[in-house]
């Protein structure tokens, strides 16, 4: 694809902390990083839509917990058609990091998180807002 | 463990917020949801510093870009000691969705995500900043 | 389901043998053991003709061979549709775990496990047939 | 690595057999598959011994047997070294696919598996002998 080159005003102080932000982040140029803002503000736009997205939920939990697990697996399978596959790593004796690959509808997904991150005896969870990659 | 309880003052208005937030994330109760933000802030606290971290790290590419994958290979094995393993999702015949589970130094675990995130033909990047678990 | 209980005639030589393979396998009684047996030959049957199967391919390879890995995540794009998901491990500097789920025809998991073992530069393949879980 | 070229006497039947076998698994040509047969004694070779190995261990069970999934994490967590990650696919409502990527010892990686796959209620189990990559 061509690239369009076009100039940007920002007042000095902000353009300083983008840069000081770019090195941060090891960008090479501010195009980039600029590109990647855009692409940043369009997955938040597919997110509040009914786009097709991509993302992660992880969880941090103690599988101790007897009754956990099973309430845990039943939720996902009865989310079955937004997820893809999910990642168990032991971290130690008691904790797991459970990774899980999800796909299909904002609302779909979110509600999913919101629901195993409510489980008593999660620790901890998050929700990782990507795309399919189809509109970036 | 023993729970222990106590009184909390919130003014009305942002009680009647914190209870909209409450139900829209399905918790059942205050205290559940309390717990949380604490745990929260915890693992917040636990990036700031030096303590052992787990996290995903979300990618989002095209894999018809050749060079793209084996820079993205060569980064996470020179980060091998960061790395537990990866999840790899073949969204349609062009994209790809890679989850890396990662478990170190926050300041390393930065790192290899920044340094993934900036790599020319990535898409989207996402860090979620997890716990190791023993500390929450 | 009602466990039905039968007999079973083996002559002393070859139950001796049975009974040192289920000793060393860990079995804690003989039925479970023939009922591992007889769920093994259904698999067996399954990947003999055109039921839904789901297995595992696992392949071995150092990633700095480049053009390989392009070629790998090629193969994959095309049989996208037999393919869940893969996980990744980086075991040292330079060998690559890869761990493919497949779903999907036992001729055409194969025939996806055939061709990525025989891509050059690969150290290692293997397919694990196993099921869908529906006729076991 | 410099390619030494030599001569081998095969019986016609065999290497009929041979050739055929080649076509069916898409080798271009008997070298590529010679080699493959050598790396695979090499690996029986190291299953044999005190090498360190990699593989994958799959597992087919129903999740609605509420002890089981228990017991399969108490087994995991309590062969903590041996296991790097696993990946966890809900087939349908009730199956699940399960594939264990496994590190270590050859002795402990059969244990880890046989003990996972007598457990009451895995429907199917299988170990993919791998290498670590590095004796082949």
């Amino acid at each position: 694809m061509p690239l369009i080159r076009f100039g940007v005003s920002i007042d000095k102080e902000l353009l300083v902390k983008f840069d000081r932000l770019i090195k941060d982040r090891k960008y090479t140029n501010r195009s980039e990083a600029f590109r990647d803002l855009i692409r940043q503000e369009l997955i938040q736009e597919e997110w509040q839509g009914n786009h097709e997205i991509a993302g992660a939920v992880t969880l941090i939990y103690n599988h101790h917990k007897r009754e956990l697990i099973n309430k845990l697996m039943d939720i996902q399978h009865d989310f079955g058609q937004a997820i893809i596959s999910s990642q168990h790593i032991h971290l130690d004796h008691n904790n797991c990091l459970e990774i899980i690959a999800v796909k299909g509808s904002p609302k779909e997904a979110r509600r999913l998180a919101d629901t195993l991150k409510s489980v008593k005896g999660v620790k901890h969870g998050t929700l990782s807002m990507s795309s399919a990659g189809k509109g970036i």
